[in-house]
């Protein structure tokens, strides 16, 4: 099995490179990452600037794969078009330093990639380890965990261009099992700090306790705070087709 | 009515000026824009610099808003929760310089504002303008349309928070009508140019002949393409509720 592997923390961040290890158990891996951080990006592509690309190779200087001085979703489309043989069989984006569930699975450069691998019509996965004050976060575990996961999904033969969306909790505990549950649409609660600049400008900044005081129940947010790792199958068609039927009959004109 | 007007293309794009005057038509409008061009930047958020935002004044010297310099999610979100001293009756965003229609919506900052006033249970408009070699493009006519298609829109009293894409063609013919249609989901074909710099580095661009070749009937995409304006109804709900109830029996395990 052919695995592109891409996140958007950065080709060297450690959620990258212990996914990968794990992901070559299942299959051959390829890399084509961001050259830096891309969080909070969401579907950014790069229209303006070049996409320089660079090889890159692993500590015992095997190849790794290609740094893509661009966003998440560009890696996915140079990957595919330019720098990849062959297809992938697989897509992975991840593992991800901090959850991706509910509407910021919208924000999130992570999901972004593996939206783009399902526009290409390719099989995808993001994949997102929780963050807790308490614990530093152990990729190495959480890693563990999401290649079960995307091993057991796989296993069911998917259909080609399904996207998933998987969750791993922060692992201050272990996890009491895997549920499969739909996206969290409910609002979040967030802040910003205002404040004046020496040259007198105002400016804000966004506060990091960022968060859902109240999530519909049964969804991703909800199994994550209760400890489960969460599957989720997402689709990029935004029509709200329930809206569009009571639209029927509205006569619009110019 | 109060509406906030928001962009991806800066505070200073002519369809955004353009908007603003056909929105005063329809009420009190206040202004919440990019300091510079975001095109492409789709939902992505500032979290890790400051968001500097400055007051702007039009032509007439009447205040026009803020300047932010940050992306069109980021300025309904300061918009909302610190610039205006009242919650918007909606929010509109646009005229954006090129149509958003198909999964080019997931890549649109347009679209990524609107979608963010959505989430705060706001009625949110992203409105585009569709782009032609032919012609230079109709900021003015292009925006009066927009704003009867909005104020047509508004007058069925549509549920708190709901969310329209609005696209505008060409104009290079009078537009043939209104149809509410579907987002295209059919793939696009895309390209690179592959070059090699002073340094030896290989770069890529992205080629601007980005096209989808088999749009399916009925959507957003071909209903623009024979002439017609297009209103879709979004949600930002991503989950694929049908693979999900087939997921229904998976027993995934730790």
């Amino acid at each position: 099995m052919r695995i592109l592997l891409t996140n958007d923390d950065g080709i060297h961040a450690p959620g990258l490179r212990a996914l990968r290890l794990e992901l070559m158990k299942l299959g051959e891996v390829v890399v084509v990452a961001p050259a830096t951080e891309q969080s909070a990006v969401g579907h950014s592509i790069t229209l303006s600037t070049p996409l320089v690309v660079q090889q890159v190779f692993d500590d015992a200087r095997e190849f790794l794969g290609w740094a893509v001085e661009g966003r998440p979703a560009d890696c996915v489309k140079l990957a595919l078009l330019e720098l990849l043989p062959e297809p992938p069989d697989v897509i992975v984006s991840g593992l991800n330093a901090g959850s991706n569930a509910g509407i910021n699975v919208l924000y999130s450069g992570t999901v972004a990639a593996a939206i783009e691998g399902a526009f290409f019509r390719q099989t995808s996965f993001a994949c997102s380890l929780g963050y807790s004050k308490a614990i530093p976060q152990d990729f190495q575990a959480g890693s563990e965990l999401a290649q079960r996961v995307i091993a057991q999904v796989l296993a069911r033969n998917p259909e080609r261009g399904t996207l998933f969306n998987v969750n791993i909790p922060s692992l201050e505990k272990p996890p009491l099992g895997v549920r499969i549950v739909p996206q969290n649409a409910a609002p979040y609660s967030e802040k910003f700090d205002r404040r004046i600049d020496p040259r007198g400008r105002v400016y804000f900044w966004s506060m990091p306790d960022f968060g859902c005081p109240e999530p519909h129940p049964d969804t991703d947010e909800t199994a994550l705070r209760e400890g489960y790792i969460t599957v989720t199958p997402l689709q990029f068609d935004l029509t709200h087709s329930r809206q569009l039927a009571a639209m029927n009959d509205w006569q619009l004109r110019v």
